[in-house]
C-alpha cells in the first residue's frame, strides 16, 4: 500500500468550533464534506484526542469556519497545534457569533450545524450535522490543503487523518535545517536562520524564533 | 441560510467503483475523505439512487479512482450522468483491476477499501472503508471540484450533495444558450453553436451535438 495515494484526495482548511461551557473553542480540520443537499447536512471528522470532540459531544453543535487563501495562516497554527483545554484559542483569533456558535471572523465562509448522527472509528468521530445557518463572510478563494502545503508550507499535527511521518522540507540558507518545535514548520528561506531578526515568527503558528530547533 | 457557503468546501473529483455481479460499475463522486491514518480508513458519500450504492452494499467493497487534471473529463460524464443499471460504463472507460476491484486506468491514484461501517442519511449512505490497497497511477495534480467547475466548466447531477439549482453559465457566441440535455453543460464558446462541426461533442459527457438543446 502506497500511503502517498491518500495525499491525492482534495481537502480544504477549516476551523471546527463550538462552546466549552460558554467559552469558545475549536480545532483545525481538513475533513469536512457535504452529505445531503436538502435538508443540507455536512460531516466532519474530529480526533478523539481533540478537546473540541468532547465539547461537540456536550453541546450537540458545531460550526465550520472555511479559511480562505487570504485568511491569516497563523489561525491554522493557533487552532491546530495546541489544545483548547490548555489555551483560549479565540483570545488570539477574532471571533464572530453566527447562528449561536463562535466562528473565525477572518474566514471566507461559515456553516453552523446541529449534530444529528455520528459514527465512531478507532481514533476519530465522524459527526453528521444538519445545517442551521451558513453564509459567505468575504470574497476569497477557499484555502485548499494543497495550497496550505505548497504555498504556506504548512505541516499536519500528529492527530490529523492526513498526517504522514515522512513529511520533510528542504534545507535553510546555511545548509542547516530549523524546524518550529510547535507546529513542525521547516524554515526554507534564503537568509541563514541565525541571521533572521529576533522578532521573526513562525509563519504557520506565530511562535517566536526561540521555538525553532535545529533538525 | 446562504447555500453558496457550501460551495466554499473543497473537494476532489473521484469515481467510486465496485463489482456488480462480476461486471464493473461505478459513479462520479466528490465526497470522499480520509478519516483515520492508522489503520487507514476513508469515508465516501453515495446517493441511495445511485446504482453503485446497492452494489457496494452487496460486495462490501469499494474503490476510489482519484481523477487528475489531465484525466479525460469525459470520464466524469460517463460515470456521473447515467446509471450503471442501464449502461456498462467501463465499456467506455479503460479499467484496471487493483486490489481485486475495478478502477479507472486514467486516474492519477486509487484507494481500495473494505466497508467496515456506514451511516444512513435521508438521501445518502456514508460508507466507512478500511483501506486494503492504494497507489499512485501517474504523476498529475489531482482534479479539484473547483477546477472542474472553473476550467472544465462542468456541472453537477441532481443527486450530488453539491448540486445547486441556480447553476447557470453564460451565453454562447450568437447570444443563444445551448445546454447538453445529458449533463447540463452549457456551451460557452465564441463560435455560434449552430456553426460548430457536426462531430462536436459535449466536453463533459461526450454526447453528440444533437444532445444539445436551446435554453
Amino acid at each position: 500500500m502506497n500511503k502517498n495515494a491518500f495525499r491525492q484526495l482534495s481537502y480544504g482548511v477549516y476551523v471546527v468550533s463550538t462552546w466549552d461551557k460558554g467559552r469558545a473553542t475549536g480545532c483545525t480540520a481538513n475533513s469536512a464534506m457535504q452529505i445531503t443537499s436538502d435538508p443540507a447536512t455536512v460531516a466532519v471528522s474530529i480526533n478523539h484526542d481533540n478537546y473540541t470532540n468532547q465539547c461537540i459531544q456536550a453541546t450537540g453543535k458545531f460550526a465550520i469556519s472555511i479559511l480562505g487563501e487570504h485568511s491569516d495562516p497563523g489561525i491554522i497554527g493557533t487552532f491546530g497545534f495546541q489544545s483548547g483545554k490548555d489555551v483560549d484559542k479565540f483570545e488570539q483569533v477574532e471571533q464572530a457569533v453566527k447562528g449561536c456558535l463562535p466562528v473565525v471572523a477572518d474566514a471566507c465562509a461559515y456553516i453552523v450545524c446541529d449534530v444529528i448522527d455520528k459514527m465512531e472509528t478507532s481514533t476519530h468521530t465522524v459527526f453528521l450535522g444538519k445545517v442551521t445557518d451558513a453564509d459567505i463572510l468575504k470574497k476569497d478563494d477557499p484555502m485548499t490543503y494543497a495550497y496550505y502545503h505548497n504555498v504556506v508550507k504548512g505541516k499536519s499535527p500528529k492527530n490529523a487523518p492526513t498526517y504522514l511521518p515522512e513529511e520533510n522540507g528542504d534545507a535553510s540558507g546555511d545548509g542547516r535545517k530549523y524546524v518550529c518545535s510547535i507546529c513542525g514548520y521547516e524554515y526554507e528561506g534564503d537568509t541563514p536562520f541565525a541571521e533572521l531578526p529576533e522578532d521573526y515568527r513562525c509563519p504557520v503558528c506565530k511562535q517566536p524564533k526561540s521555538a525553532f530547533v535545529e533538525k
